[in-house]
């Protein structure tokens, strides 16, 4: 499964199901996905009943392999997940009532501290990254920590499995960072992002799997003239940037005391040169509508992280606006400010969080099934600039995919309580869009039974095996 | 498994945890339960490191078969769920955008009236008794459909599968309900509504497994003879009453246009003699001070329903002024409209509510998890009517309870992504309220490995067996 190994060319036969748009979801029944060595799309077609005939029409592809969909199910594409913190995985599920200011100090910077160990960290960073791959998550923007060598290492584990990722040494030099866990100078700071920058594009010259990401922490957890200094690191290097942006109250009033000469939280990153196309801005709950416009532009892009944001009581990010406002927004975990590394329980989430938004301000801002599904997909794509190579299935993208496969419920029921696939129960009278949002609303992994990467089997269970 | 086949003397042996009040979660490491023939606890102990030194203390428990605990977890008590529609199973997940009236008409009560056919009421029942057992729910308050037959199958195999149920043959007569699935008279509603009642008691004359529930399906449904007729039903046979009160905004002004001389939505349930101490209402979403005061009066339960009220968009209950008031709460799927049989999935929605409650009306709102869970024991073990019995483990309490059994993360890490054991990870730092967290946010059915009920194996899965 190693990234470098070869791929066989390969037809995918089965329904696929993507977003066509922001609102459309396209269902083709009987598809067929046409995968080259490369793993680059070279065909799709549809309605098609007998994969035989269709080689004998394809003389090119007479032996490619064939992979069909297990039972009942679909191929979609890869999840895209534009903010988590590998480091805090094995905080998943602790926050209690904290709200974020106290939650970092409880509980993520001593976690976060601890993984300078590089066999801590090769066991939190080998374990979630097979988690999110096998919740169908094809590409992904980690924040790691301070430690150089653990960052680095989170890119081997992603270049080794397979996965897309976006791996970024966290930056944190100010003195409102403990004093344990701070970079101790603003060169050390550049001078220890610069080497994993060096590390990561070393490892994968091309950047078909693993790019690094320049991480300030958040406004908060950086000096002025670190950030000065991080906005020049992106300028001399093209690197992509992350951070966190207006995401509690609190945190907002301490950004305003910190940078007092600044307009706004929004513009300290555009101060200091840091709100880019290819900057990630997580949360975006409380902008004010200057702020908005200036992100948008700036083309800088938005990762809505609705479990986070529900479960420390963070506020509810106002999607619909930012989409209506056209900034590009995608979706993401978390970990473990969101308790689960599942985007398709970000996906719920995402409706959720709508659904607030509609009891105080309207039903405008609810979000559809389509539209969440599209932010996973083609919106997390454009959040990490990949939008030309991955979230949908058309010719000359890479195929990023994951097979879904649903339970059926038996003619004469089931007395006995045994259930071997997952939770969703089909009876027979879905319609295929039925039978996607039982998927949405009641999956989990066992439902993602295969996950591909460019065109390369990184997950599978021993359903999709057996 | 059938529920009249006999037991052993059972050691449960392991870490046990349960509700000791709202606030307080009780965690008793090395416990002992040890649970009589007829499945009644008969001692508890804690710290116990040796089995065997306990046998040879307690002679009359040296033959006793001993259950321990699989891999890292503990013994909770059975979920109970006080308010599901068995009928509307297959819909799960299927809501799209609609709220509360047009739900109704687009996929509710065409799902349910397609229940008449008793071989299709035998596939959708066992397969969601199976699947809410599966979960960990021991006890659930059933509305059926209007036909008898059906109702009375779902009690039948709720027996079969030893499940504690109350079952209710639902009621609804007016005009507002479709021509094609309506009861056609009062006179028949009664009749129907009474040879249920008659059946179900005449299957467990002792009430211990099933037992009937007067069930009007809501206001609107029912004309104010037909309420009234069903007040003195209960009145007659004593049975426990559900209906629903107050869950969407536009419900309660259709209320306020049927029943114009009604104080109010619990008044019409207040003058038909239906708010008693055995009334459960669901939702109660949108309730004024006055009408919580006359629920609390009449000592009538309520049923918060979090997932379905956020995925209709309903609202939020205000679950912290119930409890202040002191009205007895307990948590139910509300299915389909809730989108999972799961009442672990109640336990966070009621989280999320609370926290959404609390972004409004400040922090005092929150739920904490352990609140959240004894609503989810306890709770619901008042609001069925069974404090006395289920709920929480104590000497004379009947043991009603399941096995958690969570996942662990190997030294050296994870590069091969194969996980075998659900959705949560130990990294062996966790203290024990730590772990029931985990549990909590990241839980799923996998990790409820096996079911008892009065003592009695209800539900295991592979892991428990092997």
């Amino acid at each position: 499964m190693a990234a470098s190994a070869s791929i066989s060319k390969s037809i995918y036969f089965g329904t696929y199901v993507h977003s066509k748009s922001l609102t459309e979801l396209e269902i083709r029944p009987d598809g067929v996905i046409g995968v080259d060595e490369k793993g680059v799309i070279q065909f799709l077609e549809t309605n098609v009943k007998d994969v035989e005939s269709l080689k004998s029409r394809r003389e090119e592809w007479k032996d490619a392999k064939v992979v069909k969909i297990k039972g009942e199910g679909f191929f979609f594409p890869g999840f895209i997940d534009t903010h988590t913190h590998a480091p805090q995985h094995p905080n998943t599920g602790l926050f209690g009532k904290t709200t974020l200011l106290d939650w970092l100090q409880t509980y993520t910077f001593p976690m976060e501290s601890s993984l300078g160990s590089l066999s801590k960290a090769q066991r939190v960073y080998s374990n979630f990254v097979s988690r999110t791959l096998s919740h169908g998550t094809t590409a992904c923007a980690y924040y790691a920590t301070i430690h150089v060598l653990s960052t680095n290492l989170l890119a081997d584990i992603c270049l080794k499995r397979g996965q897309r990722a976006l791996v970024g040494r966290v930056c944190m030099n100010s003195n409102l960072s403990p004093e344990y866990y701070r970079d101790m100078s603003i060169e050390s700071s550049i001078a220890d992002s610069r080497a994993s920058i060096d590390y990561i594009r070393s490892i994968d010259p091309s950047g078909e799997i693993v790019l690094p990401i320049i991480t300030p922490r958040f406004a908060p957890s950086c000096t002025a003239h670190c950030l000065t200094a991080l906005g020049d690191l992106a300028t001399e290097t093209g690197a992509h940037i992350q951070t966190h942006i207006s995401e509690n109250t609190s945190e907002c009033e301490l950004v305003k005391k910190l940078f007092p000469d600044s307009k706004s939280y929004t513009d300290v990153y555009e101060t200091h040169h840091l709100l880019r196309p290819k900057t990630i801005l997580a949360h975006a709950v409380h902008l004010s509508a200057e702020e908005r416009a200036l992100i948008k532009a700036r083309e800088a892009k938005i990762s809505h992280c609705p479990a986070s944001n529900t479960a420390l009581t963070s506020g509810c990010c106002p999607v619909r606006t930012l989409l209506d406002e056209g900034i590009t927004v995608g979706l993401g975990t978390d970990v473990s400010g969101g308790f689960s590394p599942s985007i398709l329980e970000e996906v719920r989430q995402a409706i959720w969080v709508s659904r607030f938004r509609a009891m105080n301000h309207g039903d405008v801002h609810k979000l559809s099934t389509s539209e969440a599904l599209y932010l996973a997909t083609r919106g997390g794509a454009a959040v990490i600039g990949m939008e030309d190579k991955v979230g949908g299935f058309e010719i000359g993208k890479e195929f990023d995919a994951q097979m879904i496969s649903l339970g059926t419920v038996a003619e004469e029921g089931n007395m006995e309580g045994k259930f071997t696939e997952g939770s969703i129960d089909l009876f027979g009278f879905e319609k295929w869009a039925e039978k996607v949002e039982k998927w949405v609303y009641g999956g989990d992994d066992r439902n993602t039974v295969a996950v591909w990467v460019r065109g390369r089997l990184v997950h599978s269970t021993s359903k999709f095996e057996g």
